[in-house]
């Protein structure tokens, strides 16, 4: 049997803290009433708070009474009064039972009035006929304004349960009994009116602990700190026992006699805050030694589920009542007046009810708004399902694609598309807008259905993932509202970095939406475009992650918990709100907000394959396309409800949009022959001066400007130069983003560290891009003692075997010039290719450098064999073929500097006029302008090759080019072999 | 002439409340006193608590008392009574000039002893007798103990200053002239004692207006409102001025004049807590109405500066007497008790004094840790130097390097190889030791310079950055003790991941440090390990980052700030401290506490080129050696004390070291001729079976183990395969740790995501790594619907071009599995390119397939032209030779399966055979097996290439092969144009 059900037997009741709706509807309360004794319950603004803010448990109620009223207060009260009123009956059969001496709930008066008799007073009588119920408690804290309506309230019928201290006691219990003897006196029946009163518990000890812990020092005398230690946790049960004979005494006199005689139930004490604070201490120190008549305790779960394991019921609070008063007056002793003490806590006590009563209404009012919103945004709700069943009947017609990452973001895209975003269906390429990049490129099929009900494509949904269709499994620039391709996880945050970029250079106040999904966010490349949006204060950048909680391989790394992710955001600088995802008053709330300043992440709590109920959350569905059969059933579950909402087009203030993509002028160059200069000199000089002509010129840089030399440009055109830190991820991402915003970027770092971004250059050679210039420096083992890790020598391999791109490589300072000129007047993706060490200047300022071509450095009728170099190999060749000449053997030599396009005619003409090409590269053997010459001219004749194998090391650069045979005498040596 | 000055012709004293070393050094007490007027001083243990813990200002003091005493208590005490000191001995004229009316300075005893009257007295003796000054006072809570202890002490002749409530104030003032009635009878001098008793105002009014605001609501009476409202904010002085009229009546009394008569000093007022807490109101709201004589005003520095430059200088005091009455009587209508607030504020003022004393003493021990450490580790610091100037002198001799970037690390490095590291200077490849990875590569030569101190190379440092030295420019393992090649940032930490992947494995509970650079965090490789640290618990995982604050280009992003960093590595689920990085009892107290569990990441504050005064924190240096002659004047700077430290070997406690490194068995093959297989199914199944003999094969997949088919080995060996989430960087780096722990890695993803990790695969190859497999899967166009961003069509390319690689790209499951088997056999990094689609069986299961080898598929004396393919390719290469047979036309089918090293035989005798070679392959046309077959056999005949070039698109394989001229129809044609 219950240990809580035995407590009625020493006259005791048991009560609840915590009533909600929760308890009522799943049967708590009455399982408690049967089993354990339950016979009050008191309600309590946290526990409301918690209930009616924090869960979805009221929202249909609250859905009503917004139809009634739109004060957040009067909406509170109505719902608790019905759940007051609920409690009421379930336990009117107690009330009844007990004649009216048990079965109570409790309903609390606005704590704001505690200081106002005749507010209080209103809002009792307000409460009380709301309620309309006979076993209803009013409670009022225990104030003397408190104290005084009482008294009033109580006469005219309505039952009181105070909150006092202790000193205020006696005064309560006076103006009980005067409301009773006026009643009598008036003739009215005393027994269907009751009281209570309130001592709190734990919150006694907590504040007489902290004092004792003051006398418990190494340095006051022993007996102090003894006598200190000896009282700890004492105090709050032996005042309640002091309080508690008190109490007998009244009850026990001829004052209180005559009127029980008439009916009269005596004003029973309520012992609230009996929850343990301190974990030292027993968890029912607050039942076992205050189980008595004609007392009522109140516990919060966690403790009735205490006691009913493992609590002593024992009649207890009767005893010791003298050791009570030696323990207060010990206390004393040591200077601590529990007058004070609880005169304390009733002053702080206003305010810990006002404090979560105002905590309460705050949360109603949020969730208010939210529902609000919910209602009205219904059509919005219509669409995310309707693009659900587009995306599912598009996969299937596909027969393959990743439906349930499209379903989780469905209420995202239609509240972006279809609400927020000032967009313009009719005007793919406009700018003065907001923008829109799906960086989770897996859910393509949501983004073209979305597209499709605004009227901004007119494709054919079903021809998804065709040949022939610009409605691909990933999205593509084929289609005209996607910038840049994406699918390959994490890039979208970097190009949206650029398109803010560019945003700021012309004065565009628009938002820039990225959609990531959660497992995305392990993609280091998320976070330097994080790092990258806060520091410069990109303000239109909007990240919106959508975490339904599941990757291919299962949960992702943090299931549905927003805040791991939001407080990397946070940490990188970001503000950040967390939202349900599927609820469009929180969606639109969130999205609002992005108005004002500052990168913003959303994080969105979603569920993958939301609204089919056999896909929702469910594993083993990624990247799988439903069958006939299921998609049947889908569709069967997903209400579509045919809306439709029309997108009126919607643009920005744009402060100049500009168009000034003036064609590359023809520069100024000022070389004297044999001049030594560095080509990535040369490149720095000829980007300064491009900037002057090219107003959409904007050049990026992986903190290594000194080196690159892109400082010239920084130096003159800083508002056109991004320091793009040591993140060539994000960087890359930029610059795409900066094209697909009709910039011409330039990117520039180590050629070996642009293999940091080889994925985004992969990707941005799928974005049809009109510019994108990459200048890798450092080329080959020529750099010398940095050592292997700084030498690149797989640039041209990269880049070669990238779809449409140009490969640059000059070998001087005029031809380095040139050629940067020709980049930005060249379409696509263009590499150039520079040199760390100075180089004689070869060329005339006015020689030309046109794409496909090369430059015969040396050729005559007897040539043997032909010398194909580029970059710093030319000069290594040069020297090789004076010497060779010297000893008889002529050669021709030919600067490649396009690599891609090679001049196939010229180095062909050499292969028929020549007995072979020896083709010398300052780069790994594989996949550069060996290869390339050998697939390309190889058919026509012999070619031979010099590049680099083995590994290099630190050293000078001659003692490198000497190891890795790329030197005249290497050459020398190789072609008279060759000769031979 | 200063406002503040002026109080004393209203007889009231102006106090700051803010005494500290600084103060007193910098001139501000005697500027102060000189032009304001100011005639004492309190002290306070907040100020203190700043000055001696969170500052240096005391750093020598505290060396000389820790020789003295370990008592941190003790310690306080003597900095504090050494400040009361001088600031008595300054403030000595104005106690004279005053006839010891004024010019006190005041020192508190433990508020911990405030409840004990004895322990009081004892306390405040031994302060008065050290500090030896007539003009101090002892500081006592104004508790009933502290009152006691007051009467005694004054007749004892110490000056007393009480901090009280007012309540308590008549029994203050009682006590005094019952102490100095005492002394006169007893015939002691009564001029020589002083005392005064301090009330604290603006707290009054916090807690008196917390109260009123609770009686302003709209829900309340205006009446009620209204009166609340007007009195805000008047309580505190009200209640001063009440106070003071008490005083003034006391004064006029009898028995004051008594004892005035013979000499006694008034028990002056003090005004303490007199700085305005509410914004909103005035802030000299605390002078202003207070000013009278006998008093003193006691103020923070703001409140004195904003009352020299504005207030208001009148006698007020007296003022409005019966108002402050009234105010006090209206408040008591409005149920507000003034009494019980200050008793409150009494209640918990004990407390307010423990705090910050508290605080101060544990600042104060930490600080004093950090001393104690600091001394103890001087030979650390000589140690930190000498490694400072080896640095210098090395990288001057070498004529490059990054000086600076060593300066600012060498008290780390000094730290851990000469004290905290468990390691083995004979062992470079032990295992059982803490280990060390210099992520910021450029830093090498300290790493030289500290391995040469410790006896663990013997290389000559001055060699550094020669060609036959193992000592690079940035680390390789080329010298013994660097586990993986670095220097390109961000990728160590992902590298230490794997070898603390690999202690795991093997049990050995021993640390990894990785010391990184602060610009280097920009880098989202370092956040992908950060949460991979965290997410898999590797305990070992230690990151420094030296955050000097400057990077190539400036100032690194967040300069100094640690908080940045460190907030970051909390958000992705680190311990993190912030340390001075120069301070080595700061990094010893923060690598101890490495010992514990978890990641743990240490920010350094440092400067970069530290030590050294014209590179310290200077712009412009980074990546330079100096001259000669900039170097000798760095070494003249840099005390070069001849320090040795031996390090002693020690090894961590192993569990299970193992060394189980079994060749690959002969694995059992199972296919039949024709059976449907995908060659990365097949792959799978080998993993899963070499998992049975390879114990130590550890496989690591990004996320798509359902698609790579990593999955069967995943069910059967869990704890050997790491879901390596979305984060390729990261996945290569742990891999390349796991090689350099002596494990076999073997990493899966989609084959265009390994472009992610290209520089990661680049630095691999320069790590001399025993074994290391990477097998990309859904290679080239053939993987058909998901389009170009999910086909890896640049893969052969990147991989070829990497020193020492291997490539092998099987075409059914048999060399699938065999080519499988054959990768973990094969020394460095071999590349496995699997396919997505199924493909038929073509070989017999005991088919071996050697590195290098290549299988011809069709031969015949007929050949005209011979098809040389791999992978997807032989099949449809098969096809067409079918048909073309038919046709009358007769090809040889080599199947190359190895790409690299091709069969370079083989292929030159069918090129020799035939007439051309047509390769056909699945990847764009550069870099791929086309080119390398065309520049290795080229020569001996004409190749013909058919690979992709365009933009793929998504559609189905068979389309896409159709479109790029991959399909057996194509190959057709070409044959036949080739033939023709």
């Amino acid at each position: 049997m219950s240990r809580l059900l035995t407590l009625k037997d020493h006259g005791q009741s048991f009560w609840l803290d915590n009533l909600s709706r929760g308890l009522i509807e799943d049967g708590t309360l009455m399982r408690r009433m049967r089993t354990q004794g339950l016979s009050g319950i008191t309600s309590n603004p946290a526990i409301f708070e918690k209930a009616m803010a924090g869960s979805g448990q009221y929202d249909e109620r609250i859905r009503a009474a917004l139809t009634k009223s739109d004060d957040v207060e009067a909406i509170y009260e109505r719902l608790a009064i019905a759940d007051v009123q609920e409690a009421c009956d379930l336990l009117l059969p107690v009330y009844e039972e007990t004649h009216t001496a048990d079965g109570y709930v409790s309903l609390e008066v606005s704590p704001h009035l505690a200081h106002d008799a005749e507010a209080t007073m209103r809002g009792a009588r307000k409460l009380w006929q709301a309620v309309s119920r006979r076993n209803l408690y009013i409670k009022i804290p225990g104030t003397r304004a408190g104290i005084a309506a009482t008294e009033t309230l109580l006469y005219e019928g309505i039952n009181i349960t105070l909150l006092f201290g202790i000193d205020a006691y006696r005064e309560t219990l006076q103006a009980y009994m005067r409301a009773m003897e006026e009643r009598l006196r008036d003739g009215l029946d005393l027994r269907s009116v009751s009281s209570v009163a309130s001592f709190f518990l734990s919150r006694i000890d907590v504040a007489v602990d902290r004092e004792l812990r003051h006398r418990i020092d190494p340095g006051v005398s022993e007996t102090l700190r003894d006598q200190a230690e000896s009282l700890l946790g004492q105090a709050a049960v032996a005042n309640a026992r002091l309080v508690y004979a008190d109490f007998c005494e009244v009850l026990a006199g001829h004052r209180w006699r005559h009127l029980a005689d008439e009916g009269a139930h005596p004003q029973r004490i309520v012992w609230a805050s009996t929850g343990t604070k301190d974990p030292d201490y027993s968890d029912v120190m607050y039942i076992e030694p205050l189980i008595g008549p004609q007392t009522v305790s109140t516990m919060p779960d966690k403790t009735a589920d205490a006691f009913d394991a493992h609590g002593r019921v024992e009649r207890t609070l009767t005893d010791d009542a003298a050791d009570a008063a030696t323990i207060l007056s010990r206390l004393a002793d040591l200077d601590i007046d529990l007058g004070a003490v609880t005169e304390q806590l009733v002053a702080e006590g206003v305010q810990k009810f006002i404090d979560p009563y105002d905590a309460l209404l705050q949360g109603l009012e949020a969730r208010c708004k939210r529902l609000r919103r919910s209602a009205a945004h219904e059509p919005l709700a219509a669409m995310a399902d309707k693009l659900r069943a587009k995306t599912i009947r598009m996969t299937t017609a596909a027969g393959s694609g990743h439906p349930t990452s499209c379903l989780s973001c469905a209420e995202i895209l239609a509240a972006l598309f279809f609400e927020e975003m000032r967009w313009d269906p009719a005007s793919p390429k406009a700018r003065d807008v907001d923008r829109f990049l799906l960086s989770k490129g897996h859910a393509a099929p949501i983004l073209w259905a979305a597209l499709s009900e605004a009227g901004a494509i007119d494709s054919d949904l079903l021809s998804l993932r065709q040949l022939d269709s610009d409605l691909q499994g990933h999205p593509t620039p084929e289609n005209p509202w996607v910038p840049v391709a994406t699918g390959s996880l994490g890039q979208g945050l970097a190009v949206v970095n650029g398109m803010a970029l560019a945003n700021r250079l012309d004065g565009i106040r628009a938002r820039l939406f990225c959609l990531l999904g959660d497992g995305e966010c392990s993609e280091g490349s998320v976070w330097e475009a994080a790092q990258f949006a806060a520091d410069q204060h990109l303000d239109g950048v909007v990240a919106i992650v959508d975490a339904n909680g599941l990757e291919q391989s299962g949960p992702a790394p943090y299931g549905h918990d927003t805040s791991v992710i939001a407080g990397r955001f946070k940490a990188f600088g970001w503000r950040t709100l967390e939202i349900d995802g599927h609820d469009l008053g929180d969606i639109l709330t969130a999205l609002e907000q992005t108005r004002d300043a500052g990168p913003t992440a959303i994080i969105a709590r979603t569920v993958k394959g939301q609204g089919v109920s056999f896909l929702a959350g469910a594993h083993g569905w990624h990247g799988k396309a439903l069958d006939a059969e299921q998609c049947a059933a889908a569709l069967a579950e997903i209400k579509a409800a045919d809306v439709r909402i029309a997108v009126e087009p919607r643009h920005v203030v744009a402060a100049q949009v500009r168009d000034t993509r003036l064609p590359p002028g023809r520069m100024s160059v000022d070389y004297a022959h044999g001049d030594e200069v560095a080509t990535r000199s040369a490149f720095g000089s000829a980007l300064a001066k491009l900037g002057e002509t090219l107003d959409d010129l904007v050049v990026l840089d992986g903190d290594v400007k000194g080196s690159t030399k892109t400082a010239s440009f920084a130096d003159r055109f800083p508002e056109r130069f991004v320091a793009a830190e040591i993140a060539e991820q994000n960087m890359l991402g930029a610059a795409m983003g900066l094209a697909a915003s009709g910039k011409r970027p330039c990117v520039a770092t180590f050629a070996a560290f642009l293999t940091r971004a080889h994925d985004f250059m992969r990707m941005a050679s799928y974005s049809r891009l009109e510019h994108l210039v990459i200048c890798g420096s450092h080329a080959g083992v020529s750099i010398g003692e940095d050592g292997p890790s700084q030498m690149g020598l797989e640039d041209i391999a990269m880049l070669r075997a990238l779809d449409a791109t140009t490969v640059l490589y000059p070998c001087d300072a005029v031809s380095a010039e040139r050629l940067t000129e020709t980049a930005f007047g060249t379409p696509g993706i263009v590499y150039l290719r520079t040199t760390r060490g100075k180089t004689p200047v070869l060329y005339a300022a006015e020689e030309g450098f046109p794409v496909g071509g090369s430059k015969t450095l040396a050729e005559s009728e007897q040539d043997v064999l032909t010398l194909v170099a580029a970059g710093i190999t030319v000069h290594t060749a040069l020297e090789a073929h004076a010497h060779l000449r010297e000893r008889g053997l002529r050669t021709r030599v030919i600067d490649a500097y396009s690599v891609k396009p090679l001049d196939v005619e010229t180095l062909q003409r050499a292969a028929r006029e020549t007995s072979g090409l020896l083709v010398i590269e300052d780069h790994h053997r594989a996949g550069g302008l060996g290869e390339a010459v050998a697939a390309q001219v190889g058919r026509l004749g012999r070619v031979f090759h010099l590049g680099v194998s083995g590994e290099p090391h630190s050293a000078t650069p001659e003692a490198l080019r000497e190891r890795h045979r790329l030197s005249s005498q290497a050459i020398e040596q190789q072609a008279l072999a060759l000769a031979a």
